[in-house]
C-alpha cells in the first residue's frame, strides 16, 4: 500500500498531467463507466463529515473529508483518499486528499481554459486568492502563455502570501498585479476565474467588462452562493458545465434558470462537448461560460493517475497493513 | 498522523483491552452519546463497498470494506479505519481495519463471556474455524480459565492450521480438541460460540445438549443467515443483544420472532443490563444467549482506544500528510 502525501503528490504528477487525468474523467464521465452514488454526509453542530464513493474500472475512491467551519488555528477542511484494488478490493494507496482536492479543482478550471480559451490568450485575472484559486492560477498557466495575472481579494492583506506561494509554482516570469477593486482586474483579462464562496455576484454587473473573454467559477457549490451577475448570462449562450449537478448544486446557474435568464437550451455538458465526434464549433473570441461544482468521479480518476506514477517512479511510502 | 497495521495493533494493546473498550461503547450506547448514520453500501455486480460512520465525542472514525466474495487468492474481505481528531476534522490515524474488526468482534463475545458465562467455566466449544472463531476463541480465554476447546468446522481440513494460529495467542496449555460432529463439540463445552455465515442453523435441535449453557451467536448477519436451532429458544428467556439492529439484521432473532419461538420480552440490549442501577438478576447456571451483528460504534471506540495506547507508548508509523 503506498501512502502519498503533499510531497510525492508534487513530485509524482505535474498540473498538466492532472489536467489530462480530467479529461479522461469526461470521457469516463459521458460514457457512463463509473459508479458515483450521492455522497453520504453527516452533521455535528457546524462540523460536517463527507464520505464521497466513485467507482471506475480502475480503481474504487472513496475521498473523506471532514469540514470545521469554526476552526481558527487549523484548517477548516481536511481530506483523505483511499484508493481500493477494483480487482482484489485491497486498499493500494491512501493519498493527501486536502492537497488532490485543490490540484483537481484548478486542473478542472486548467481543462476549461485548454478547450475554452482563445489559443493566445496572456492575460488572467484571479478573484478571489485563497486556496483554490491559487490552484487555478497555476493550472491556467499550463495551458496558456500567460503574463499577466491580476489578482484581488475582499482582503486585500492576503495577496503578498498568496503572491509568495504562486511565484514558487509559475516561477518569477509572469507578472503578478494586486488590483484595487474587481473592475480593474476583470477589464486588463482575458480570462476571469472566481474562486470565492460569495452569496453575491463578485464580478462586476457590467456586460462591457466581462464582453468577449471566457468567464470561469469553481466558487459557488450550493443553491444560496452566486459568483456571476445577471449581465454576464445576457452575453453568451456559450455556458458549459462540468457535471449534471452543476445545475442544482450551484446558485450560478439554478438562480439564472429559476429567473428566465437563461434557459437549459444554452448549457452542455463539458464531456458531451469533447467527446461529441461532429463537435460543435464554438466561439472562443466571443463570451464563454464555464462553471464547476465538481465530484467524486474527478477525485478517483486523478487519484489513479497519481498513484500510478508514483508506483512507476518510486515515489511515496510504501506500508504493509 | 499515526498508521497502525496489525502488528502495531497487536503490540499496542491485548484482547482484554479491547473487550474494556467494548464495554466502554456499550456505556456510549445507552447514552447516546454518539452518532451512527445507516451504513452506506455501494455494490458493483458481486462486489461491495461498505462505509460506515460513526461519531462520538473522542472521535470521528469511518471504517470502509470491500466485500469481494469471489477472490481466490486475495483475502475476501479487507478493512480500513479512518480516525478523525473531534476537535480539529484532522485525520489523527489510519488502522488496519480486517485485523480491528476481527479484534473487536473476538471481544464483543469476550464481553459477554465476561458478564454472562459462569465464573468457573472451562470448556469451550467453537463452531466455525474461520478468521471470526479463532478471535472468539482468544477473547474467551482473556475472560475464563479455559483448559479445554471444542472445535468443529464444516470443512474439516481447515482445523490444524487453525489450531496453530490459536496456540501462537494463547500458548501451549490450552487442550484443543478437533471434534467429528457438532454434538460432540457442544456436548463437551459450557460455552458454545457459533461463527459461521449459514443459513441453516449449525446447533443441534437438541434441548439436552444446548440446556444451562452460554450461547454466543457471532455468524448471523442477515435476515436469512441462522446458527440457532428453534429448541435454543424454549430453554430460556434470557437472550441479550449487543445493538437494536441485531433484531432486524439477524435470522436468529428475526425468524423466532416472526414465528413466535419468543417474544421481544425476551431480548434486551446488552448495554441496558451492563449500565441498570438496579441490575436485573440473571442466572448464569441455566441457558443463556447472546447475539451480536456488530455497529460502528464498536469499531471507533476500539480504533480510538489502539490509537491512543500505541501514541502513549511510540507505537506505530508517524506519517505526515
Amino acid at each position: 500500500m503506498l501512502f502519498l502525501n503533499e510531497s510525492a503528490i508534487k513530485e509524482a504528477v505535474t498540473m498538466k498531467d492532472v489536467i489530462d487525468a480530467i479529461d479522461e474523467a469526461y470521457k469516463v464521465y459521458e460514457l457512463n463507466q463509473f459508479q458515483m452514488p450521492t455522497r453520504m454526509q453527516v452533521n455535528d453542530e457546524d462540523n460536517t463529515l463527507l464520505l464521497m464513493p466513485c467507482l471506475t474500472k480502475d480503481a474504487i475512491g472513496t475521498k473523506l473529508v471532514t469540514l470545521f467551519p469554526n476552526n481558527k488555528e487549523h484548517p477548516t477542511l481536511h481530506g483523505l483518499v483511499v484508493l481500493n484494488n477494483s480487482e482484489t478490493g485491497a486498499v493500494k494507496s491512501i493519498l493527501d486528499g486536502t492537497f488532490l482536492t485543490g490540484m483537481r479543482t484548478g486542473a478542472i478550471g486548467g481543462s476549461a481554459v485548454r478547450h475554452l480559451a482563445k489559443e493566445d490568450a496572456t492575460k488572467l485575472a484571479i478573484i478571489g486568492t485563497g486556496v483554490q484559486g491559487l490552484y487555478q492560477a497555476i493550472a491556467a498557466c499550463a495551458e496558456r502563455s500567460i503574463t499577466d495575472i491580476y489578482l484581488h481579494n475582499r482582503s486585500p492583506e492576503k495577496i503578498p502570501a498568496f503572491k509568495e506561494t504562486l511565484e514558487k509554482w509559475i516561477g518569477s516570469t509572469v507578472q503578478l498585479h494586486a488590483t484595487e477593486s474587481v473592475e480593474e482586474a476583470v477589464s486588463n483579462a482575458e480570462i476571469v476565474i472566481t474562486a470565492t464562496t460569495s452569496k453575491e455576484p463578485v464580478l462586476p454587473d457590467n456586460s462591457g467588462l466581462l464582453e468577449n473573454k471566457l468567464i470561469i467559477g469553481v466558487g459557488s457549490f450550493q443553491p444560496t452562493m452566486r459568483e456571476f451577475p445577471k449581465s454576464l448570462y445576457q452575453l453568451t449562450d456559450q455556458i458549459f458545465i462540468d457535471t449534471d449537478h452543476a445545475i442544482e448544486e450551484s446558485g450560478d446557474l439554478a438562480t439564472p434558470l429559476k429567473e428566465g435568464w437563461i434557459t437549459h437550451d444554452s448549457i452542455q455538458k463539458m464531456s458531451t462537448y469533447l467527446l461529441s465526434e461532429t463537435k460543435m464549433a464554438i466561439d472562443k473570441e466571443s463570451t464563454v461560460v464555464f462553471k464547476s461544482t465538481g465530484m467524486a468521479l474527478f477525485d478517483v480518476v486523478v487519484a489513479n493517475l497519481i498513484y500510478e506514477q508514483a508506483q512507476g517512479k518510486g515515489i511515496g511510502t510504501k506500508l504493509s497493513l
